[in-house]
């Protein structure tokens, strides 16, 4: 990344990967980090974040406590951290591929179709 | 990520959760993003990433084809974009809570009592 | 279950066992059944089980359509499936660690402490 | 499960049932037991187990300690009581589903042409 990106204005996720890619180095970490363990520990993290939510209600999940809110804050991390890391070692562009799948789902789900219903686009008349 | 974009310096994550807003917005699908449905989500799609490499060696995860990368950077958008969404919803700011997550893991895990093994933290002497 | 199979005592795990043994046998794919991937194919199997719910209401997910109730079945019996194959692979007898938690669960979870509430054990009081 | 059990022929996946039906009704949890949130506990159990191997490589995955087992036991155990119990509450025949399944499979997967890949039915020729 160049100074004048950071001087400008860093882009998060290239910062995040750069601290992470350093973080498995200084541990000798990347034997460990081949993309099926990462996807395996991605989802691992996805699902204790769920944790969190598996006996509340709707309406609870809106309004967690602080305490509740710290973990939850914590997961949420964890995901994007595993995210990042395998994005890299699989040399994909995070953003890139998000903006793309953004404008791929305006096409399965052309909004007067999908108005205020949650069927999967496979369902849409 | 055009040029322009980068030359403004926008803040991807945040641009990623503009567009989502607008998406949900125009869809009327607030009503189905409540945090404890986009946990779930993102746990799904995590799952599904996580499909691609289940009967892959660790070493065939290491160099997928074409046609599997395709895929899996689908999903890997798919995990983002919930990601981006639920901690939206939830008022959390992503990068933060990383980098703070990475400091906390520096302290769990310091390089000289990590180096090379895969042990989880309560388990280091 | 037919009333013959009652009558004859074979416990149907056991008997899902042998058959998925015998699968496995035929198509020489006991070289991908290690425990890791199934334990990874039992979580995938459980996630698109999930996957179903993912937008329902609580209501909802207890009046499936007869075509929803299907494929949700399908998913149950995938997630049996590996889960009797997991076991199976590591040894594990299912229905002895299944009582046992039974008997774990009662201590940790004492009825009059925990009626009423979905709080984990450890923050009862 | 003593022999006094077998011989009187009780179908353990039935005696589960019984036992966690007569567990929630003392603790009240039914209110909490609905099908979303038990398929949201299922997934979550699934990938508690899948947790234990994320680090491990194939090998190593076939032969646990007698504390890493001790735990999959238990995980293990998790995910056969929440299956039964989602079943239960789904009025679902788990035996009947997985007998099921297995001829599908059989069906999907010919075992000419299956045999030693573990290529999706859609990928075979």
């Amino acid at each position: 990344m160049s100074d004048d990106q950071h001087s400008s204005a860093i882009d998060p996720l290239l910062d995040l990967r750069e601290q992470l890619r350093r973080f498995s180095k200084e541990r000798d970490w990347d034997q460990f980090h081949v993309p099926k363990n990462l996807a395996i520990a991605l989802s691992v993290e996805a699902s204790e974040l769920l944790e969190h939510f598996q006996w509340l209600s709707e309406d609870e999940s809106k309004r967690l406590s602080a305490g509740q809110l710290e973990k939850v804050r914590e997961e949420l991390a964890d995901v994007l951290l595993y995210l990042v890391r395998l994005a890299d070692k699989l040399d994909v562009d995070l953003v890139r591929a998000a903006n793309r799948k953004i404008e791929l789902n305006a096409q399965k789900y052309p909004a007067n179709k999908s108005r205020g219903t949650s069927k999967k686009y496979t369902d849409l008349k």
